[in-house]
């Protein structure tokens, strides 16, 4: 992508009415824009970072079985009102609106009722069991408050994935490749190594939940860890019953501030009892399903990823998720230059790698430097009036600082990505 | 895929609550699940063909420019009172709802003016234009009835294309070139033959526009043609001036009946002032921005093919936009057929080919046909119990039902798919 052709542009000051780094940092760089508090628009950059967030969840999500569907925002009272959960007065944040008749809707805030209810349609045997099935789906939740940038958002793009099983063991087993597709889901978008499968509440749902909590100061969950155990317990579940199902003593536990980047919940039959989702099992005998959720807020998870992973010159993206491999930078001002720029963008897109190319008349070098550390690219490739005659090329690594000077097949090979 | 492993299946009878053709076949194929009137999810094979779909549209965008972002759902009154556009009594389909804090919201039901004033934030100079910003959203408009299945959606996936050029004459080129590109949509999804680019009124925006009208049956509109002079004149717009523009006479047109498939509109300055959406000329001069908005709803695309295409038997998919490329059929009964279609399958998938099979057990010959034919991917290859030992495969063409014998390789090039 040329930027002298993109309507887009960075920003320099920090926009007044955004308390959160990853918001701030979005802004600036020209990735979203804000609609409302909690409701950001995805601009051609953003766009293609959710791209790359969407297709590495699928991947792990497809790995594990699941089936993606697309349901949808508008809801009808009917199903919802067989779990009790339409009243405002037990879930507080819909958005409601109504049918030109007059009939009431709510705005999906998640889906577990029209989950259950399409199953019903698909599921009689235990031959039909067991399924798995997602969906990346716009959801609505009417946050009193909304500060927090990407990380709580009023309108958020979501991945729910839902489990349908004859058993509680056959739920038990799912659960598990669930969770270590999540790992996998946390590593590949760089934070691996700040992630810990936590034991949480179920809240509504359940005794107890995983959740996928992120290391992070902006975070606002209180998390107890033993890195050596394997043990990372949310401060609401932290008592002696959890101690000793742990093995674990309070004095070995560090205390961690951390981001919820993803949550999953055994379900029982919490949703099919009520909906009425049964399946006959080999004698004809009649059991309820028993269900499982698993969601991650992607619109959240790249927030998440902003507000970790950047330093005070910008975003720093992770490679599998940055929606450029390279951002190439003209600072030299002659024709010779340009030339050579336009030359090697031309080449390093004929050979299918994605790269963002600082092409525009009238900035100065420093404006583009600059730039290219708020946008973030892992890899930045520096066209200056020097050294144009030589068979090698400048580049220097966003992460680390480093700079280098690399011939074109080792660029090639340090930039090309797999995914 | 392997259709015993999916969980969606077909249905013999026709859903009661459907009037229309393409979603009674849609819902019959399990391609998609009505949750309301007018409000469908998106299954499987739903998802996939709306992928091809989208992949078509986002091509010929891209090539006339255009640059993708995602926009919001959630609306503020703010914007849309500039324009006198919030009102009921102005736009009567809006669905609206209210945040936590009391304030009124929109659901979108198009993106004109958040898209205007987004600009404002990019466009200052002459140098900042022309540019051409386009996105894949959910709509939702309020229709009192919604009967005509994925063709008139309360809530729906739309293209919204809008162009921003400096003058009338940049403005009337990009209007050109984004009609071809409408018309390359149209032949690429099948139906080219089908497919007038009709004079039309241009509503609340502007005198006249285009619409893409599709000869169908089931249409609402009424459009006048003339092949020859490569005519099409939409029945409110016909009268004396449009007969003398287009240079013909009443006699020389024939009456067909059409639905319709994206429309374009001039806006001039209708947006541009009111959201003082302006740039400045070489001379530092002030001008409002010339816009344009250039509409495909992706939900109702997919329902005029199916409304257009399909024949008594089922769906009948156009290559680009079937959901695999073949589908294949398991007849015979005994373990060889079983193995030698299993192995079949396995060297499709290895060389690249979207084939669905059909290996459900407990399932007649007879029934496998009738599913293939209703589900409509273009080429059906069988795998009975007779001539396993031969090289060749019996193949089916689903649009002109021809049978013959194809080696392997014949097959492979039958089926696979550029696109």
């Amino acid at each position: 992508m040329k930027r002298s052709q993109a309507f887009w542009k960075t920003r320099k000051e920090v926009p007044a009415d955004e308390a959160s780094k990853n918001a701030a940092l979005l802004v600036r760089g020209g990735y979203v824009r804000k609609e409302m508090a909690g409701v950001y628009t995805l601009l051609p950059l953003g766009r293609l970072v959710m791209n790359r967030l969407v297709a590495i969840v699928r991947d792990e999500m497809e790995k594990i079985g699941g089936e993606e569907v697309s349901m949808t925002t508008l809801q009808t009272p009917e199903l919802w009102n067989k779990t009790n959960r339409f009243d405002d007065k037990v879930v507080d944040n819909w958005f409601k609106t109504k049918l030109a008749s007059g009939a009431e809707l709510g705005l999906a805030l998640t889906h577990e009722e029209p989950m259950t209810d399409m199953m019903r349609e698909y599921v009689s045997s235990y031959r039909d069991l067991p399924r798995f099935v997602f969906q990346f789906q716009t959801k609505f939740r009417n946050e009193l408050r909304a500060k927090s940038g990407l990380i709580r958002g009023r309108e958020f793009l979501m991945k729910d994935l839902y489990s349908f099983t004859r058993t509680q063991e056959e739920h038990d087993a799912f659960y598990e490749r669930a969770a270590a597709a999540y790992m996998n889901v946390f590593a590949r978008v760089g934070l691996k190594d700040r992630t810990y499968r936590t034991y949480a509440s179920g809240g509504i749902f359940s005794k107890d939940s995983d959740e996928f909590q992120v290391v992070c100061d902006a975070g606002e969950d209180k998390v107890y860890v033993n890195e050596e155990k394997g043990v990372a317990i949310n401060d609401e579940m932290m008592n002696d019953e959890t101690l000793a199902r742990f093995n674990v003593t309070r004095d070995e536990l560090t205390t961690t501030t951390c981001v919820e980047g993803g949550n999953i919940f055994s379900l029982g039959t919490r949703f099919s009892e009520p909906l009425e989702l049964f399946y006959k099992d080999e004698a004809g005998e009649r059991h309820p399903v028993i269900m499982g959720s698993y969601g991650i807020g992607m619109s959240r998870l790249m927030g998440i990823i902003v507000e970790c992973l950047s330093d005070e010159k910008g975003i720093v993206w992770p490679t599998e998720v940055a929606p450029f491999a390279a951002n190439l930078v003209l600072v030299g001002r002659t024709s010779e230059a340009r030339a050579k720029a336009e030359a090697l963008y031309e080449r390093l897109v004929a050979d299918g790698v994605d790269v963002l190319f600082d092409d525009r008349e009238g900035v100065s070098a420093g404006e583009r430097f600059a730039d290219a550390e708020l946008l973030g690219m892992p890899t930045m490739i520096v066209v200056g009036d020097k050294g144009l005659e030589e068979e090698t090329l400048e580049v220097k690594d966003r992460a680390t600082g480093e700079a280098s000077r690399l011939t074109y097949d080792e660029l090639f090979s340090k930039i090309s990505r797999t995914w």
